[in-house]
């Protein structure tokens, strides 16, 4: 581009935009400031006190991106981070160490037990006969192999072909290629309908008497990396190794098995679950002026994938959550209520720090007036994701983000940490950014600190002090809704 | 991320949102199905036709993401590409061949005489006594040194400071050193803050008696690329030479100036300008199945600063005009009036394929109703930017690609090449991506093939096709607006 000028244009709002703020606006009155206004005649300047701090809050993210420093720094010192390992317990440290040099109140560490699988040293899949290793991670919970397995491959592309199995895939690896649809309108969904495939394929795989599942990755990409992530078992099925393989490696066994190849693989995995190992959440509060036992909880959570840096899943949910209290802190804006940084344990592969915060805290869960988690990626922010409920109160507040183009609330019912609060009624939500490149790092050896870019994240750290300053320091009362645990 | 089910969420619209739609419906009606209607009785599926278009516009754009495979073709086809270079010729070649294949109507090129600044053999900044290059790039039209130019420094750090300086930078390298203010809105504003001192800083150099002027790249990054860029003389003054230097640099540099230090630094250029040579803008058309006199232009440009591959700047522009061009023609989607594809030559420094334009279709520049570009990046798309007066009729089309979440409609006056259509009385409109990470790669090397994500890109040439698509199946009439170039 070439032109000065056109540059200086700004991000004006369109009528439409306008039309929305006051549509919105038909529910409990979010602003502490304002008289009470009708529908429709809500007065430019009625939000002034609320627009003033999330200029503020913004201003002090953009002035030095310290939300990249602060991941910078968690990658260095915990650059794995597995529930039980010593690279999750480093982090827990630093994060407990960081919140500690911010002068918040009440920084702590709240145990929590945690699943305790290793990946071990053998790790490896190829045809029989050729050394060429294909691009392959355990899945997390796997079993070993206990020794060398070797079988042919069966594929699958659907939950269809899989029930027209039959007797096929007995004694043989079960192959479940069934890619992610780019199609979707987010890459979410896309995710969504094919993830079964690596959550349930061992079970599935045990159902029809194979010996193992190979799962082609959870990505979008056309790539290397072998992307890992969660899976079950039945305990009243036999549990086999599940692995995921890069795309470009399913593709390439996919066209093997079109052209009537028929190859024999070799899998040797030396994965196993150990006992149980202490770990903990840490916790560290801005304590309300007003209504210090009422709570907002922001949240991410600190456990990553062993063979990820983690840095978009989800170390940029950490440092956005430090970020935010940093600057609430520094900038001096206590709200009303207790503004509460919780960062989790064991998201990845057991869920231990959301129940055990849920359990451990289940008294005042009816004092929790929100919960927002960033576990989206450090992606450009586009807005907040809350329950129905709360979206009277909270467009017009959320709306105020709204010049750092992320202003926009959508449905949403939180994150996974978050949710075991739902059945207690606590209103949940989540950060939303840009989803276009999530899946690109997702789980896999490619979600480096370089993948984040600085101001991106920033803006995501904006965004969460903002939402839960705004709704910390609301004048009136939040509605409660009930969730189901998922 | 751990939840199965946590996925499947689905980006609903918020309540607010939906609201938007009915108000912004009071102006000229958009849908040749709808009956007309009054503003707020918008029913849901007045805009069926519309909406099932704009599905499967996206739909063709993600199944391959062929946008980024075109743009793959063109940097490899021309990776450096400067108006009168010989890589410029390739491009145009390039992309009009790859419209050929595309049997659309029309494929031509229209001739145009462009500037020829070559950077020559010599570009080198370094200390006296100290043979480590300094990182930078001579601007686009500087003048050469003629041999080495040794000077002292002094620097600037805003117009204020300009202004005083009195006899202080006589025969000294004047160093401007204003940095992008991070704490803008957004990164085109905080460019345009800071730009004057690339544009002008040759000629304030030359004011002040300097011998020849150095910029801080324009990029808000601390890196050790140079920026390069369009730069101004007045031809009334000295024309003294200009670089761009790296943010790094500068800022090592500042730091020696602040120390009390005092380097002599030496140049060396030996760019020039040549004289002009023939280019060529290259037009394609969708021609209208009713109308085909009215016309829509979808643009971007052809040209690139020699020292980057322009992938960003404006390749991906190329490749989403011409996949916009693709799915169309490849979906039957062909519109009452005519769409014409214009890859426009010289964008960067001197406008004449956009000028070129103007003036050779300014007979039928009446019947031209919108002209749309795309010139910010090819990342992921958040909506629309057009002339105010478009948006009653636009914003409920536009409002159809939110289920991509690049549906919202802003106030914008349309990209450099297309500026000269404005005092015509086109409408003018761009698309409009996210804009963080655009001056990470803005005219510097940095700006390659993999900084470009696949989906992204698709995503933002779905927007330009169906935004393109809708304005020109339009069976109402546009407004029409008078915008004096710039």
């Amino acid at each position: 581009m070439l032109s000065v000028s056109s540059f200086a244009l700004s991000f004006a709002f369109s009528s439409a935009f306008l039309g929305a703020l006051s549509f919105a606006h038909d529910g409990a009155l979010p602003s502490p400031a304002a008289p009470v206004q009708s529908a429709g005649s809500l007065a430019a300047d009625a939000l002034a006190k609320e627009r003033a701090a999330v200029e503020r809050i913004f201003a002090a993210a953009l002035v030095d991106y310290d939300a990249h420093r602060l991941l910078g720094g968690l990658l260095e010192a915990a650059p794995h981070r597995l529930s039980g390992s010593p690279g999750a317990a480093k982090a827990v440290e630093w994060c407990r160490a960081e919140f500690a040099k911010l002068g918040l109140d009440d920084v702590r560490l709240e145990k929590v037990m945690v699943p305790h699988w290793v990946r071990g040293e053998k790790n490896s899949l190829q045809r029989v006969g050729d050394p060429r290793p294909i691009p392959m991670l355990a899945l997390g919970g796997s079993v070993g192999t206990n020794g060398p397995l070797e079988a042919e491959v069966v594929e699958v592309r659907s939950r269809d072909e899989l029930t027209k199995l039959g007797e096929r895939a007995k004694g043989k690896f079960l192959f479940f290629n069934q890619p992610m649809d780019r199609t979707q309108k987010g890459t979410f969904p896309a995710y969504g309908g094919a993830v079964w495939q690596r959550g349930s394929g061992a079970i599935e795989a045990a159902k029809v008497g194979a010996v193992g599942a190979l799962v082609r990755s959870m990505s979008l990409d056309h790539d290397d990396h072998p992307h890992t992530g969660a899976m079950r078992y039945d305990d009243k099925l036999p549990k086999v190794p599940a692995v995921a393989i890069s795309t470009n490696a399913a593709n390439a066994l996919a066209a093997e098995l079109a052209a009537g190849k028929n190859p024999k693989l070799r899998l040797e995995l030396s994965c196993e679950t150990l006992p149980d190992v202490e770990s903990a959440n840490v916790v560290a509060e801005l304590r309300g002026r007003e209504l210090p036992d009422e709570i907002v909880v922001i949240g991410a959570h600190l456990d990553a994938w062993d063979a990820s840096p983690g840095a978009h899943d989800d170390g940029a949910g950490c440092a956005q959550v430090l970020e935010a209290m940093r600057i609430l802190r520094t900038l001096e804006l206590r709200p009303r209520r207790t503004i509460r940084a919780v960062l989790f344990m064991n998201e990845e592969n057991g869920l231990r720090g959301g129940r055990g915060y849920a359990e451990a805290h289940e008294k005042e869960l009816d004092r929790h007036v929100f919960a927002l988690e960033t576990d989206r990626g450090g992606f450009a922010p586009r807005g907040i994701g809350a329950v129905k409920e709360m979206h009277a109160g909270l467009a017009p507040l959320v709306a105020l983000m709204d010049p750092w183009n992320c202003g926009r609330l959508y449905e949403g019912d939180g994150g996974a940490d978050i949710s075991p609060m739902g059945p207690y009624g606590v209103p949940l939500g989540e950060l939303l950014p840009e989803d276009a490149r999530y899946f690109d790092f997702h789980h896999c050896p490619a979600d480096v600190f370089a993948a984040v870019d600085d101001r991106e994240v920033s803006l995501g750290a904006a965004a969460v002090a903002a939402t839960a300053f705004l709704v910390a320091d609301h004048a009136g009362t939040w509605p409660r809704t009930r969730i189901e645990t998922r």
